[in-house]
C-alpha cells in the first residue's frame, strides 16, 4: 500500500479502478479474501500488539484510561476480530441478489439487481477493530474501502490494514482495494469529502466535530451514524412487569449507546402505580432521574405515604430531580432518565415526534389498537412493541454485521449493513426490441 | 390553500403536519382523493383554460414559441393530465408493502415495511402538467407535496393547484398537503432547500441553473435528475438490421430527452460493413454525424468505392464532421450523434465508463458472453442488451409514473417512482424482550 507517498485524489483514483475489478469477482472470491484477512491477523497478531503497543505508549501522556482502554489490542481481541471477519465471510453474498424482476408488455425482461457502490470510505475514531470491520463488510458487498482512522490508533491502523491488504492481495484482489489515508487531520478529510467522482459513499463514525466537518465540506453523499433520543412509552394497559424490564434494559444494559432509551413516558392512568415503582428501580439501578411535575409528585408522595401496591421505598439511594424543557430533547447516552406522564397514547406519539431523533421508539402496551397506532404513527426507524430498544444492531437483525445506523430516510434508515453498501442497476434483454 | 400570505418555513410546517396524518390514511381514501383531482379537473378545465390564457398572454412577448407549446393547455391536455392522475390512482399502494421480515433468533418478529417519506417538494420549469403529476405521486405515495413551479406558469399552476387541493379536502385529507409556494424566485427556492426540519426531499426538474442553486444551498435531500450521455455499443457478433433499427430509435425517436443515444461505439470486425450502412441510415434520418477518425475513412471510402453489402450511396445530405475528445463526453440532445470504432467490448466498456452519465447504456450482440461481461462490467442505472436506451422510463418498467429518473447511486437509481418516493420502518414485536 504506497498510502504514505500517495494524495488523497490519487488513493480515491486507485480505489475507483480496484472497485471495477470487484464488482465483478466471484463471491467465492471475496470470501477466500476474508478467510486470508483472518488468517493473517491470526498469524501476525505479534505485529499487531506491537504497532498498538507504540499507539498506546503515544497515548498514555494526554489520553483517558478509557480512551486507552477503547485503544489496546491484546492477543484475544485479536482473535475476536479475526472471527468477525469469518463471520462476514459466511453471510449470503448481497452482490446480484434479485430485487425484483418482470417481463415488460413489449416482451423486454427486466431485473432489477443488487451491485456494489463502488468506493466506500469510512472516517472513524479511537478503535482499530473497525478498520478490519471496514474492510470485511466492503469487500463482501465488493466495494473498494478508504479508511481514515484517528491519530491516536495510526500503528494499529497501519498494521492491521497492511495485513489485510497482502492478504487479499495474495487471494487475487486488485490491487487498491483496500487504503489507509495517512494521518493529516481534518484537511484530509475534507478532501476526501470533495473526491465525488471517485467515492460513492462516506460513512462517518465520530463525533459531532466529525459530522460538522463534513457538512460543511462534503460533495460525496454521506451517511452519518444516527444520534438517539429514544423513549419507551408505557401505556393503559401495559404489564408493569415486562414495562419494568423493559425500561431498566432498555436505560441500563448499555446506556452510551445509541440505541438506549433517554426518556421513559408513562400514561396517566398507571402512573400512580408506575411511579413509584419505576423510579425506585432505576435509582436502584444508579440512574439519575430528571422528572416532570406530575412524576415528581407521585414520587414525594410515594414517599412519604407509601404508595398502595408499589415496592416501599423511602427515595434512599433515588434521586429525582426537576425537568426542563432541555431534558426531552437530550441524549444522555449516560445513567441519566427523563420521566414525563402522558394523558393520551396521541400525546405519547406527540411527544416522540417533537423530541425524538428518529432512532428507536417503544411501546409496552397489551391493547393491539394502542400497538397499531404507535407503529403507525410514530415515525422512526425501528418502532418496537413490547421489546427493548436495545436490539435495533444489525447482527440483532440478522443482518451479519452493521458499519452504522442511519436515522436518514433516503437510502439506509436503521443499521448499515451489507445490502445498505449496495446499489441497485436495471437489466434489460430484448431481441431488437425500439420504442414505438 | 394560504400559499400567498404564509411563508415558505410555515408552508413547510404545515405540510409535515399533514404529513403525519397522510401516512396513517387508508389506500382507499388515497385512491378517492385522486379520482376526486381527476373529476375536477375535468368539471372546472374552463378555469383552467382562463389561467393558463393569463400565462400565454403574459408570456407572448418573451418566451419562445417551443416554451409557449410547453405551457400551452387545451380541453384535450387537461383531460390527458386528469387520465394520468388515474392511472396512478389504479397503481398498488406502495404503502405498507413488507420488504423483508423474519422472526429473530430470540423471538422477536422483525418486519420491514414502506412507509412515506413525509413532505417531498418538487421544483420544476414550464410545463403546468407536472404540477397535478406531482401531487398525484406524492399523494398515492403518502407524502404532502410542495410545489415550486415557474414563474411562466404561475396563473396556471395555482389553478390547477388549487383544484386539487380543494378536490382532496372534500375527500378528507389534512389541510396543507398540497402547497404551492408563490412566485418568489430563486431565493425561494434557497429557502426551502434549507428547510431539513419537515421537507424531506427534494426533487429539481428543470436545467443546470437550478441543480447549481440547489447545490450551493441544500441542506434537504435533493435526487437530481439525471443527465444522460447514453451509447448504444454494436458488439461484434451483432445482427446488423437489429443494430440499426436501435442505433436510429435510440438517437432519433425523441432526441432531446435523457434517454436518447448520444454516442455509437462499433466493433473494429463489423466497422467495414456497419460504418456506411448506419452512417446513410443516420444521415438520411437527418443526423449530423461527429466521426473519429477510423470511422471518417471508412466513410471516406465507402462514398468513393461503394461498400460491398451496404447500401450504395454517395453521401448526399449525409453530413459526416471529425470528432474531437469533447464529443464523447457531450449530451447532445438533438439530432448528433458521435461514432467511434473500438478494438474490443473491453473499450467499449472502458469508453462508457470514461465518458457515460451512468445513465442507460445498451450492448447489440448474438454473444451471451459479451452481453455478459457488458452487464457486469457497464456501471450504469440501466443496462440494455438487444434494446433501445430509449425503453428507460417509469411507465415503460411497469413502475406506473415517475417524477424525474436519477442515476445518482443512493436511495433511488433509474426512475423515481411511487416506491422511491417511500423509505422504510423496522417494525419490531416482543412479549418483554429484553436485550442479555
Amino acid at each position: 500500500m504506497a498510502t504514505v507517498i500517495s494524495s488523497v485524489g490519487e488513493i480515491c483514483r486507485n480505489a475507483k479502478r480496484a472497485s471495477r475489478t470487484l464488482a465483478q469477482i466471484d463471491g467465492a472470491v471475496k470470501d477466500a479474501a476474508l478467510e486470508a484477512i483472518a488468517a493473517a491477523l491470526n498469524a501476525r497478531v505479534a505485529e499487531v500488539l506491537e504497532a498498538n503497543e507504540r499507539d498506546l505508549r503515544a497515548g498514555e501522556s494526554h489520553l483517558s484510561e478509557a480512551l486507552l482502554d477503547r485503544l489496546r489490542l491484546d492477543q484475544a481481541r485479536v482473535a475476536a476480530i479475526a472471527r468477525a471477519v469469518l463471520e462476514v465471510a459466511a453471510l449470503p453474498d448481497p452482490v446480484g441478489e434479485l430485487i425484483e424482476g418482470r417481463l415488460l408488455g413489449n416482451g423486454v425482461r427486466l431485473s432489477k439487481v443488487r451491485v456494489p457502490l463502488g468506493v466506500v470510505a469510512v472516517v472513524y475514531e479511537a478503535r482499530p477493530n473497525v478498520t478490519i470491520d471496514a474492510i470485511a463488510l466492503a469487500l463482501k458487498s465488493g466495494n473498494a474501502v478508504v479508511l481514515k482512522g484517528s491519530s491516536s490508533a495510526v500503528h494499529s491502523n497501519a498494521a492491521l490494514s497492511q495485513i489485510a491488504a497482502e492478504a487479499v492481495a495474495e487471494v487475487g484482489l486488485p490491487d487498491g482495494c483496500i487504503a489507509l489515508l495517512a494521518d493529516g487531520g481534518r484537511e484530509e478529510i475534507a478532501e476526501l469529502a470533495r473526491q465525488k467522482d471517485t467515492v460513492d459513499l462516506i460513512i462517518p463514525r465520530g463525533g459531532e466535530g466529525l459530522k460538522a466537518a463534513l457538512e460543511q465540506s462534503a460533495t460525496v453523499p454521506v451517511i452519518y451514524a444516527a444520534s438517539g433520543n429514544c423513549h419507551v412509552y408505557v401505556d393503559a394497559s401495559a404489564d408493569l412487569e415486562q414495562a419494568q424490564a423493559i425500561v431498566i434494559n432498555a436505560k441500563t444494559q448499555r446506556p452510551g449507546v445509541c440505541n438506549a432509551a433517554e426518556t421513559l413516558l408513562i400514561h396517566r392512568r398507571r402512573a400512580g402505580e408506575f411511579v413509584p415503582q419505576i423510579l425506585a428501580a432505576l435509582g436502584h439501578a444508579g440512574v439519575l432521574i430528571r422528572a416532570d411535575e406530575g412524576t415528581m409528585a407521585l414520587w414525594e408522595a410515594a414517599i412519604k405515604h407509601g404508595p398502595a401496591g408499589a415496592p416501599a421505598d423511602d427515595g434512599a439511594g433515588v434521586t429525582v430531580q426537576a425537568a426542563g424543557e432541555e431534558d426531552w430533547a437530550r441524549e444522555y447516552l449516560e445513567l441519566t432518565m427523563a420521566v414525563r406522564i402522558v394523558e393520551s397514547i396521541d400525546e405519547a406519539i406527540e411527544h416522540i415526534g417533537r423530541y425524538g431523533s428518529g432512532h428507536s421508539e417503544a411501546i409496552v402496551t397489551h391493547d393491539t389498537a394502542a400497538a397499531r397506532a404507535f407503529q403507525l404513527g410514530v415515525d422512526a426507524a425501528c418502532v418496537y412493541v413490547n421489546a427493548s430498544t436495545r436490539f435495533t444492531d444489525g447482527g440483532e437483525f440478522g443482518m451479519g454485521a452493521e458499519i452504522g445506523n442511519s436515522t436518514q430516510k433516503l437510502h439506509a434508515r436503521g443499521p448499515i449493513g451489507l445490502r445498505e453498501l449496495c446499489t441497485s442497476k436495471y437489466l434489460l434483454e430484448g431481441d431488437g426490441h425500439i420504442r414505438r
